[in-house]
């Protein structure tokens, strides 16, 4: 605990070698990490997390630089962590974002990252979940997470920020259909970025249409807010709609509510981590799972009798099977 | 199980019904349906089951519409499951999948099944693959799943199919920067939908390029086929690129070693989930739980001491902490 005191010490005065030191320990799950996070987790809460998802070629990234720009005119810290659930092979920073960070790199006050899927499990959103604690911890004000692709990991990440985008183009899809239920129901604010492009008007109508579908949380009505991000227009306009989000969460219980459900969300993934760690740490485990995996796909053991199995033997077994047929 | 037998046998026999009713049980993870596939697991892993993802826009209903037809033709039976990773919260069917269920109705050959979310941790990709597992034992012969968006959890679904289809269209990024790394790793074959569009054959060419430069996995280097769903061309070449992946892999050890790491995949899910219903199921720990979330979303105790403090409760506690100090 001694040696993460000085590194923790380093990190809340934001000192960026030991941030990124201990993003990547984050990122490889490394055990300190853990002790960090333990020793920072006091000084967290101060930063505002607002998650920016949309499918690929919505601009998202060219939005978020923009929206860093506008942050860092008014002095604002800023951390980005460019979050990439599609990737669970690579494990590597995607090629833009080398080129990104190469631009803000001369500026402190700006702290980017890439990070992308490791191993299994939903390990990714809590990865990022840790990063962006961290960036708090690290005295950055605003943490924008940007996602990849809009699917169930993305939906896990964004939900984890304070204000969540949802970027739009007009003409992404061929029509209203291709806006789905899940989109709507996840943004606070909905960014029709491109909004140069034939078709943005009666694209915005339609989306305003399907946002008067949605029910209203806690008294807001989502705005859209129509950005070209390459001309750094509507910039400002998308930064005072966030600061709205903020203050009209501030002033009741919004928050609060959101908070606790997202650390429900976390310490169920936590506790779900540490038992699979529990009974997947114990010596032999993991051959017989593969073995298992064997004898089930040659269909001469059935999936259930074998998960149940692998239960008894960590001595969690009986429990378990009691468990679930008692229901 | 007497009541299971009865119901297992009409799955068996293709009863619509009470192959219906069977998906429904599986999506509300009800106890009966564990008990029906564990009777009918041995029956399965005869379908062959083909995944197919890709953007919203990019046509992929249309071009599964498409298949299905195809496969009609030649008298086999087809099942279609829709699966929607991007909406955890409606959990309905989405619009467009009503009036392909209609379309299909009177044809007894076909069953097509929307599913959304339900619950959390990964819930979807258990019900999908579980879902599959009965489409299989009741005799489809081709089993279609067909995901919405590409992230994490598409990537989880398309993962459970044999052969994985990536749908791309010309024009849906600015570049090929949109082109994720993942994506390109899970498809077995790439459709260039819309390919009538202008541009089409310089976005092959840049998508042959990526290619290029993913490495071959058993032998196999994923084809690019052209289509145009909306007309039905380029259908004929897909249904032979999907059989020439099957033959390919029929021959080798390739479809072994993928339906293996598959059940391992899904041994630890549900594996997770049995120790998750340990823990969560037993008297008074969702309340804890959610005390727990009030206290650590107020800085007044950290996350880990909270699981531990949960864990502890439930006597898996300290066998978890030694498993983590002692890594």
């Amino acid at each position: 605990m001694a040696s993460t005191g000085n590194w923790a010490a380093q990190i809340r005065a934001g000192d960026v070698r030991a941030v990124s030191r201990a993003l990547t320990a984050i990122e490889d799950r490394e055990p300190e990490a853990e002790a960090l996070l333990r020793e920072l987790f006091p000084h967290t809460g101060r930063a505002y997390r607002v998650g920016v998802t949309g499918a690929p070629g919505t601009g998202k990234s060219t939005l978020v630089d923009r929206l860093v720009e506008h942050y860092r005119a008014v002095k604002r810290k800023v951390g980005v962590l460019a979050v990439d659930p599609s990737s669970p092979f690579t494990g590597g920073a995607i090629l833009g974002d080398r080129v990104r960070m190469q631009k803000h790199a001369s500026d402190n006050g700006v702290f980017i990252r890439s990070m992308a899927t490791r191993g299994y499990l939903g390990g990714l959103s809590q990865a990022a979940s840790d990063a962006a604690l961290l960036l708090d911890a690290a005295g950055r004000e605003m943490v924008l997470i940007e996602t990849v692709g809009v699917g169930q990991g993305e939906v896990d990440i964004v939900r984890l920020a304070d204000c969540t985008l949802v970027v739009l183009i007009p003409g992404m899809g061929d029509d209203v259909q291709s806006l789905k239920a899940g989109v709507m129901e996840i943004g606070d604010i909905f960014v029709v970025n491109k909004a140069d492009r034939e078709g943005a008007g009666r694209f915005e109508e339609q989306l305003r249409g399907i946002l008067s579908l949605v029910p209203e949380r806690e008294g807001w009505k989502p705005p859209v807010v129509r950005t070209v991000a390459t001309e750094n227009r509507g910039i400002g306009d998308l930064a005072a709609a966030i600061e709205q989000f903020r203050q009209h969460n501030a002033g009741r219980s919004g928050h609060s509510v959101r908070e606790e459900r997202l650390w429900k969300e976390r310490l169920l993934q936590l506790l779900q981590q540490r038992l699979v760690e529990t009974v997947m740490g114990r010596p032999g485990a993991e051959a017989k799972l593969e073995e298992f995996a064997k004898l089930v796909s040659c269909r001469e053991c059935d999936p259930y009798t074998a998960v149940e199995t692998l239960l008894a033997d960590a001595g969690v077994g009986e429990k378990t099977v009691d468990a679930v047929r008692s229901r």
